[in-house]
């Protein structure tokens, strides 16, 4: 089996925008199912770890795009594994389409923990070592590791929301595409119409759970990039704990 | 071809809530889809008609369903046009497992409009009736048709949400989908722990645009029966309308 998984997907109509281009949060989805697949298929995919009480968990994730597929459009996710050490692996992504043009690249982090004692645990426990065969080093990823976002204590609170039923996925708590979304929702149409999402970085820290409340605290760090805090109100201890930290870059539409 | 387009879909874990269950509203985006896929392919999609100033709008859906896929389980959704009159089509749909279990049923009602002049227009009128070749009498949809959804003015307002980026599709208002998201969002995980939904009803008024206010009525009808009415405040003339009405029919889980 090659190294490297190819998957393709469809730009579904209700996963558009208003401009008929795939939203950002649903091409993250199809990097995530991407991952999936390829872990599935080469004996480590999230099935096989639930029944030996281990998960992967998204630390971080980042796409940079130079465009969008459309509406209608099929592409194609490319996904492999650049290192694994102990604690983390780097997973890469690069999305084309049907004709070669590529749309662009991602990047992600991912740590495996034990699902009982909620600890890290050692990648290399799991069949001897066996994600060594997989990993690729002669495939480039040309965009930059995220880097820790940093940001003051000056950030703004600009909007708290609910969360809800559908914010939350098979463990209880809020899914990593739902945070992108509603960090993404803070720009209103306007903003979209001269403004495209050129890179979107993601560290998860904490988790959320349906009725806490999510605050959004943003502070402007350059011309055209914004980071965010994601802080929670948990509903039980009324305690604030920042959940996880995001930065996007925009850029204009020409 | 076949009458009866046949399309398989898999359950992707963030399309499951909490239950490792595929969410109704995501189920539907599937049904839609392939709705989309069948006409396209009989040359009266909405690609097809978007050349000759037509779309297809949908009016109402019905979704009934015995259970539901569970994470990564591949379904099926078969569709048909069950009846063609002048200003409207019935179109229904089957869900069934890879095994032949059933799932569950949907019935749609679709109009299509002039897109310059927003009006309904003649079905017939695309390609001398062409739709005709399509309808099929003889498959059961054993579910029954949506009736209108009647609601006295006691309906309480239980919600108001801001409309996002992410609620708008490629025609610039709500898509059809997120509504019945929100919809679903009232009710809350430990609601969903002790209920399924059995039977989901929307019929669809008007257009909501991103910046306007939803506000949720919420009346009880039954033993676990609900209706809710949607309501916009319009950001520019401030003015409330109706759009769209929705019924909601919950089963004690065992």
């Amino acid at each position: 089996m090659d190294s490297i998984g190819k998957y393709e997907f469809i730009a579904e109509p209700f996963h558009c925008d208003f401009s008929g281009h795939l939203c950002l949060g649903h091409l993250g989805n199809q990097m995530l199912n991407a991952a999936d697949f390829h872990s599935t298929d080469r004996g480590f995919g999230m099935k096989y770890l639930m029944n030996i009480h281990r998960s992967w968990v998204l630390s971080r994730l980042a796409i940079e795009m130079t465009s969008m597929p459309e509406q209608y459009e099929r592409f194609t996710v490319e996904t492999w594994v650049e290192d694994a050490m102990k604690f983390f692996t780097q997973r890469n992504f690069q999305v084309s389409g049907n004709d070669g043009k590529i749309y662009g690249y991602g990047r992600s982090v991912w740590a495996m923990i034990d699902t009982e004692t909620r600890q890290p645990t050692d990648i290399y426990d799991i069949d001897h070592g066996a994600i060594n065969q997989w990993i690729v080093k002669d495939k480039p990823c040309p965009i930059e590791k995220g880097d820790r976002v940093k940001m003051s204590p000056n950030a703004e609170l600009i909007r708290s929301i609910d969360i809800y039923y559908h914010d939350i996925d098979i463990n209880g708590h809020v899914n990593s595409i739902k945070y992108i979304e509603h960090v993404i929702d803070l720009w209103d149409i306007q903003w979209f119409r001269e403004h495209r999402i050129k890179r979107f970085d993601i560290a998860y820290v904490a988790e959320t759970h349906q009725g806490d409340k999510l605050h959004f605290y943003r502070e402007q760090t350059g011309e055209q990039t914004y980071c965010i805090r994601l802080v929670k109100t948990d509903q039980n201890t009324h305690q604030d704990t920042e959940v996880c930290r995001c930065k996007i870059s925009f850029s204009t539409k020409l």
